[in-house]
């Protein structure tokens, strides 16, 4: 790998920064920030709570691992190849949907859902992967955006709206079913998606900083998550 | 009318209340109370901020106006008839969805919508007809609730949801055009459905306090509304 002094930083982002290499496609550093308050992780947070040694390598071992086989089953996505000693990911330059939609996909009622649901929802009641988009936006806290929200402010779609949708109930399941091997549950999980050309394809990263999983009925920290999967 | 001493309280409103009639339709008796903070109007919000002499019997008119408006142009409606001198309104007995589901139509970019979507809309941008739904829930501050998730809760379905938007598209329009005449201009307004037996009808009350309405520029206060409608 080049040195990151020959390369063009595209992006500084919280957990990782996006770099542009010569043949166009684009290096993801991942680092050890996590998303969080006050020291404690909470993927649904935008802030940097902690800093953990080998977050980044978990992350990215993580990312590697989940977006290989959604490679090997056909599904769409900018990954290209990892570098486990780097920290580095390459992938193809995508487009994001405006500055930026998160779509959650949802198993199990906690969270941000049921905060807002709390009054027609049970904590932890089963949800059929249930869809939604919210905007990167931290200075608005991430709003909650609607199909028809996103058509009229011209960021996507109602045809790409449910593209997007069923790619993203299709690739949770995978990832379900994949921690369903290792008696992990999966609650809820978020993903970003870009266009490549004209092809919408999942970008950013898969890591247990993007999803609720539990064991037990305990909640896993995303090292401890990447331990589980990868050598468990 | 009879007295109020011989009718059955059935729902203590902010702005209303809600009687049932002998003969099974309900009485709605409006009152002077409105929504706002610290003596400011403001219908985007839940607590009533303000007492205002009149503002009950203004919100009657303005209602009975233009639900004999719907009702003439065969839009289905809870309305039956008005007692301007008791200040009530008879209507059919509704089932709301759920526990009260507020449907907002939009034509320009203010309010809630653009604190959520500023970064991607300018303020008081054209909108057309934009609909979108919020719970009403003062505990959790109305959350905004998408067409899936309304169908995932139980509340409605997908061909009720379509229905509902078709609805308050059309009548926001006509409220549109009714203030049009009166050089007013829409810029958003929020409506409640309900159900008598299997059809969807438009509930709760058309008045000042449920929509943003401007003129040369400057917004119009609820009361002062009713009089530029009514008599102007």
């Amino acid at each position: 790998m080049a040195t990151e002094k020959n390369l063009k930083l595209v992006y500084k982002g919280k957990t990782k920064d996006v770099y542009e290499l010569n043949d166009g496609t684009y290096l993801l550093k991942f680092k050890d920030d996590c998303t969080g308050a006050d020291g404690v992780f909470d993927p649904g947070m935008n802030t940097i709570g902690l800093k953990i040694d080998g977050a980044g390598l978990a992350g990215l071992g993580l990312t590697k691992y989940f977006f290989e086989i959604l490679n090997e089953k056909g599904i769409p996505t900018h990954y290209i190849d990892s570098d486990l000693e780097n920290v580095t990911m390459t992938v193809k330059p995508a487009k994001t949907f405006g500055k930026g939609l998160e779509v959650i996909c949802r198993f199990k009622a906690v969270g941000s859902f049921l905060r807002r649901y709390g009054d027609y929802v049970e904590e932890a009641a089963p949800l059929p992967a249930f869809v939604e988009t919210t905007f990167k936006d931290d200075e608005r806290e991430d709003p909650p955006v609607t199909k028809d929200a996103l058509e009229i402010l011209g960021v996507m779609t109602p045809d790409e709206y449910e593209e997007v949708k069923i790619l993203t109930q299709k690739i949770a399941n995978v990832i379900k079913d994949e921690l369903k091997k290792k008696n992990i549950e999966l609650y809820d999980i978020k993903f970003e998606f870009g266009k490549v050309g004209d092809k919408i394809v999942l970008i950013d990263e898969i890591s247990g900083g993007n999803m609720r999983a539990f064991k037990d009925g305990k909640h896993i920290m995303p090292l401890e998550l990447e331990k589980m999967v990868i050598n468990g």
